[in-house]
């Protein structure tokens, strides 16, 4: 089966969002064993919109739109999707019902546009938006079927997990060619650095492929085999990644959809260790990062953001001397920051950011990007040095990065 | 003059990655006044990315090429480019001393596949990469131009602006159409109901255009105004967007590129205030994005996250007596909290947020969502309850959005 995605949205063209629902498909399309060899991007607009559904009729099996169903006059995919099958447009009751409930629900009026969602072309049918107001749309088309999703990610993905993937994908017998995915995260070396440490595998390899990616403060090494079968594309990938993981050691901290963030939380919660973190320069973002994770309340129970020399003082006793001696940015004022916030928080360990994100701040023997980091546990304190690149947020990121990586290796 | 986006990689493809490169080189080419009408995407495969080059070459004046460039194995723009051109891949000597002169500078060894990057196709132009090694391609072909630049987005960036942009439109006489577009950006009320306020100025709209985006916690009305020139197009803009804000009011806080965190921060600094916060439910999320304006050290000293009830109790001398008589999350807390945290931080204002973010911590009354926020100033305290839908990121962003705005309101 050949797909193809059509995103919908003058925003889309012109840069005003980024396309994550395609993203999002082409992610899960592959992980489907299905191919993608073309996506599109339209804006809002009915004739371009009709040539792009026809042009994609004409040459893929499965054609997948996000975007344009909404309630306002430029979401055109409902009146598109009509011309291009000759079916008129019809009201559908049950459709009027969801969505009158869906007000009562939130306590709030229907206005009218809403009411334009619950039109569908004759013949096709809806598909339910548990998340939304607009309903999907499916149809059959001389052989093809396309499908029309709301254009809001967290509505679209629900709407393909629930509803699309069982009614496309539910009766599959597994006669395709079945590509799969592994995806090795790793952090704390450059992609070169990565490459470079596996070249002799690299070359050696035609399935699976492996193809590596820089991400911010991290790198990614993707391994994709194709096989008959899930299973056996499975049993490519497993001696390879045992191979990757032999060469790459700690430097891999998870696979596919982890994030550090997470990783770090269960070692904690697993651990039964609860962390104190006092932070500079990161503003918050390792807190927040760690706040993300669901039940993170079982090893995060506070954290200090002492921006200003007074905030180090008064929160954190950090000594007026180290202060003025070394600077706030400094291993002595980091380590003072660690033991300290362990000591307040009354917790296992103590982790603290101390650094310059720029673009000011920068002095001659402190460039920007100079962060340092510190890990205490009791009777002992790990400081680490780095010089970070890129903007403000960049070295934000990068620094809250190297400080979840210096717990999770601590936490091995 | 019409124009054309080529992505290369095959995890924009697979979905690993979002493209935000073309986003930012749509963004640019309307406002540049370019047509774009098409977008393609393409893997890490040398026969498709010829294919698509001469598909792009066949229709536009113009075709922006993004990724591929990079010293690794899967990295083939270079070499499609030189097949497509016909021309072969010579060494660039002036190159190759940039490339080891960013190695020393770095302090690092420079390995052998960055050397790949200095190779281009005979004929053709390299275009300096002042953030990164591989450097950009320019060529001509019958009449069309091709550039060709880096995958990675900052690198992307800095190289369209400062390199590609001159080259290209440098010397442009002004005579072709204009497209200038102006962002209105709300919060704190939603797409329909916004839409809904100015349903009548819309409809009446051809030139510019009125549409409408939902974002996570804010709305984006997009103006979009063709004319001979730029003065000449924003000269349409202004009436409208003068009417717009007349209907709309203080929902708008602010404009194209705004934050809402820089926006609230320029308030902050101008009025020279000293804020502190204090988080529970957000765990550092507010504090993260104050903190990424430059120069948030003259407004912001220090932030509290206070996720426990030991923490709300120890840090915030939070009561007992409130937090068992009405719970963590309560309009007393919030107050409380914001009150304290002022007092503690030195303060003019004090910002306090405590929620459910979920997907645990709900009870009967207490619905996921569930947020109270508070503002203490001299003297007198807001506070505000709030119910937001979503997951507990989705959450964890709107409270930040909707305490941001607070502020925001105050602060007029």
């Amino acid at each position: 089966m050949r797909a193809e995605i059509i995103s919908v949205g003058t925003e889309l063209l012109l840069g005003e969002i980024v396309d994550t629902n395609a993203a999002f498909l082409g992610r899960r399309l592959a992980e489907l064993g299905v191919d993608i060899y073309h996506r599109q991007t339209v804006g809002d607009n009915q004739g371009r919109l009709v040539a792009a559904f026809k042009l994609a009729l004409s040459r893929s099996d499965l054609v997948l739109v996000s975007g344009g169903l909404g309630p306002t006059m430029d979401d055109l995919t409902r009146e598109a999707l009509a011309e291009v099958l000759g079916a008129r447009l019809v009201l559908d009751e049950g459709a009027v019902r969801h969505l009158e409930a869906y007000f009562t629900r939130l306590g709030r009026p229907m206005t009218d546009n809403n009411r334009r969602q619950a039109y569908r072309p004759e013949g096709a049918d809806f598909i339910a938006n548990r998340r939304g107001t607009a309903p999907g749309i499916l149809a059959r088309y001389q052989g093809r079927t396309i499908v029309c999703m709301p254009g809001v990610p967290r509505e679209l993905e629900t709407m393909f997990e629930e509803e699309v993937v069982p009614r496309l994908f539910g009766t599959s017998t597994g006669e395709k060619r079945v590509i799969k995915s592994r995806t090795l995260l790793l952090t704390g070396l450059g992609e070169s650095a990565a490459e470079n440490a596996i070249a002799d595998i690299i070359k050696e390899q035609t399935n699976p492929t492996i193809a590596s990616y820089a991400g911010l403060g991290e790198v990614r090494l993707r391994l994709t085999a194709a096989a008959a079968g899930a299973e056996e594309a499975l049993a490519l990938i497993e001696p390879l990644e045992a191979k990757l993981r032999e060469r790459l050691g700690d430097a891999i901290y998870g696979v596919d959809g982890d994030t550090l963030e997470g990783v770090v939380a269960e070692k904690l919660i697993k651990g039964g260790l609860v962390l104190a973190v006092a932070e500079s320069c990161t503003g918050g973002l390792v807190s927040h990062r760690l706040t993300n994770i669901p039940g993170s309340s079982a090893f995060f129970r506070q954290g200090l953001i002492v921006y200003s020399n007074e905030a180090k003082k008064e929160l954190l006793d950090v000594p007026d001397e180290l202060l003025e001696e070394y600077g706030a940015v400094s291993p002595q004022v980091a380590e003072a920051m660690a033991k300290e916030v362990r000591l307040v928080g009354d917790a296992d360990l103590g982790l603290a950011i101390t650094g310059i994100a720029g673009p000011g701040g920068a002095t001659p023997t402190k460039p920007v990007g100079l962060v340092y980091l510190a890990l205490a546990r009791d009777g002992e304190c790990l400081v680490e040095k780095h010089t970070f690149s890129g903007q403000r947020e960049e070295v934000k990121y990068r620094a809250s990065q190297a400080a979840l990586n210096l717990l999770r290796l601590h936490l091995r």
